[in-house]
């Protein structure tokens, strides 16, 4: 029915079926969405027909659409349930996204929902739960078929049939040993392509590549993206298989992952999007703000305390917003090349050695070539040769400095289990404001008596 | 054998196998590998090994090792390969990959490739080639299984069955009608749970989510991010199926994407990573930094035409680091949020304004905080009033016209379909420099009088 509908008449359709009571066709049509689909239709709905809506959509599609809200569409859509439908919904979410929704609730409120579950789930979100933030356990689902290495095709089949529902979609079985130890993986291409009689440990793959519950999330999204996986089983220190995470989870990890690269080099604050509210986004950003304002005024001390350089040359001052600027930018330009390197390269000495000597050969050249431009440029501009060489030489060695911090700043960071993204952005650009004006201003000073 | 081995003792034993001519005990270890650990292990080997280990390698497992290898490496494995093997190796690599690999080539080298190569594999490929960058066209592969809709089961599973290796692993089949015409899709899963006898198109989904040809890879992205899959299915504009785009190449897509935006943002230069060569790495951030060095000195001018001001006040110099690094602070962090937020959201006038009058709230919040802050700060150290207010004003005004400027610039690159993170770093921060300075000096002027 729906099949050839766009977004708007496939939405006019399901209001009608609410207004009209049209229960059956309704669910025929909700049958042929995606949940994403239905999230964004249940958004859209005027509020006096989101009640009707919930009250015909199926628990399991309920669950669906829960995952696919914010987290405050999320409460917001439990209070309109009620307490008993609430968990049964929630007995039927994907762990993890559960545990993604009980996280930041107080623990008065997380109980309460748990405690109306069904126990071996609320159990089961409780495990999750109790692994730290961005590890492979908080974003693996329990939610997977497993079968016994002694099993034949056919009752892998069978099992994979009772189950049908309840697994997450995805391609492969995990295979375990009579302690739980996971031994093998069979795909369902496998399982079509053998024979019914065949035994799963004859066609299973035995080196399967796994993750504990504590590898780093970002770690889990390098194996998924390097072994081009669906999906990836995760594993105790004994090896005892504990759940999956899938490759969709892994992309929402990249996903996050890059945002928040990108928020801390720029200092944008956490968890700034369009949707967040006026004072809190600022509320987020001022802290850094604050910060940078504090170490601009080092700068501020370090140029008062050339104060009679300046007033001597005042036009030493013309050419410092472009050294202080210039030097930030190339700390900037390594910082992201380390920064983005660090998440796809595995690192050793060796690696670190050959970046760091690739960087300083980047400074010396850059530096030199700039330097020549602004010795030429500043000589014609004010038309001393001394200024000029006094602007170029420090552009120079400025150059190599601001190049050399932004590359091993985040290395060292790196190195002490910091996060290198962190502090960087701000920390970099502030640290070469001032190396940069006291080498310039260094420089100035013992060639003032020519520059006069 | 090596299913319980470490990356070091399976190296080790690789070699062994080479240097003692054990052909099968290396193609059994092989057998158990993934495609990234052959590269892996390949890329360690010494020299002299790697033709050998080319020479047992059958070809499927080299044209898996090709797609896990840099574009130089493929070239140099080509050459060792020989004209003759090669084309069996490209016939076997998924097409998408060898469009890429291809695409940098001189003509001359892609015609000499491609004739060797089996017609029908070569006119894929030149298909593929002939999509503009960064589109579906581009990341497609033609390695996928189609069925009938009137097939039943049996047929196929049997069709599967004699595709097996022909078709990437993946876990629909996409149904297609007499036309050649998307209808549907049928899961592996729904294939075993079926009976044998039932016909494709009953148990076939049909509502199916697919893009065209022409989609920008960024959007590909975001619908399988969105509807969680594992593929989507890629027609022409009549809807004819010509190709699918996997899960893994769409992770490749998102991560590209993510480190241009960051590339951009710092104006870090375009695609350098560790492996870079020195003076490459330097062209390639030359052209940024030599244009924000003239930038830089538009500053300079605008300071030198207020030189009579600041020889009377230098104490406005400590200050004027401070100012135009803050504003270009809070412009970068507005830009953040803008260019991410564009990806990720559906753009249109009433979110643009939203945005932009939160970001001017943002912009007044911060800009009163820092104002009030640094006036202190300012009377305290200098023991001027005057001061203190010409720093504090300047610096509300500035705050709010960069947090303002970070918003609208990218939104109007945007709009006129430029990437907003293109321009957009640089841009950003040196016209922040521009308007911070002339406000600054602007306001200080008009208080000469009191400042003296």
């Amino acid at each position: 029915m729906v099949k050839d509908m766009t977004h708007e008449e496939i939405s006019l359709y399901i209001i009608n079926t609410l207004t009209e009571n049209k229960k059956a066709e309704f669910e025929s049509a909700l049958d042929e969405l995606q949940p994403y689909d239905v999230a964004a239709i249940y958004k859209e709905l005027p509020e006096k027909q989101k009640s009707r809506f919930l009250l015909y959509l199926k628990y399991d599609l309920l669950a669906d659409l829960m995952e696919e809200l914010e987290k405050s569409e999320q409460l917001e859509l439990l209070n309109m349930l009620g307490i008993e439908k609430s968990s049964k919904v929630l007995d039927l979410m994907d762990n993890d996204d559960l545990a993604t929704l009980l996280h930041e609730l107080s623990p008065e409120k997380i109980d309460s929902l748990l405690s109306e579950m069904d126990t071996k789930e609320s159990n089961a979100v409780k495990d999750i739960m109790s692994y730290p933030p961005e590890t492979a356990g908080r974003i693996m689902t329990n939610r997977f078929v497993w079968i016994r290495n002694y099993y034949t095709v056919r009752e892998a089949v069978d099992k994979l049939k009772s189950f049908a529902e309840f697994a997450e979609t995805l391609n492969y079985l995990y295979v375990i040993d009579e302690d739980s130890k996971l031994v093998g993986v069979v795909s369902y291409r496998d399982l079509l392509l053998a024979g019914e009689g065949d035994r799963i440990d004859n066609i299973m793959f035995e080196r399967v590549i796994s993750v504990t519950v504590t590898t780093d999330q970002e770690d889990v999204a390098k194996t998924v993206e390097r072994y081009d996986f669906i999906s990836v089983p995760v594993v105790d220190e004994n090896h005892v298989l504990l759940g999956i995470i899938t490759v969709d989870d892994v992309i929402d990890v990249v996903i996050k992952e890059a945002n928040e690269d990108i928020e801390k080099l720029s200092a944008s604050g956490k968890a700034i999007d369009f949707d967040t509210k006026t004072l809190v986004a600022a509320a987020r950003r001022l802290p850094w703000l604050i910060l940078l304002l504090f170490i601009g005024l080092i700068s501020g001390r370090i140029i008062s305390s050339f104060e009679d350089t300046l007033k001597q040359v005042v036009a030493l001052t013309f050419f410092m917003p472009m050294i202080a600027g210039m030097t930030g930018n190339t700390g900037t330009q390594s910082l992201a090349v380390v920064v983005r390197g660090l998440i796809s390269h595995d690192i050793d000495k060796k690696v670190i050695f050959r970046l760091i000597m690739r960087e300083l050969g980047v400074g010396i050249s850059i530096g030199a070539t700039c330097a020549i431009l602004i010795s030429i440029i500043a000589y014609i501009w004010q038309g001393s040769l001394t200024l000029g060489f006094v602007v170029g030489s420090s552009l120079f060695f400025t150059l190599i400095i601001g190049t050399l911090a932004g590359t091993i700043i985040p290395i060292i960071l790196y190195r002490i289990k910091i996060d290198p993204a962190v502090a960087s952005g701000p920390l970099i650009t502030t640290l070469n404001d001032i190396f940069s004006l006291l080498t310039y201003f260094g420089i100035a000073t013992m060639f003032l008596h020519y520059l006069m």
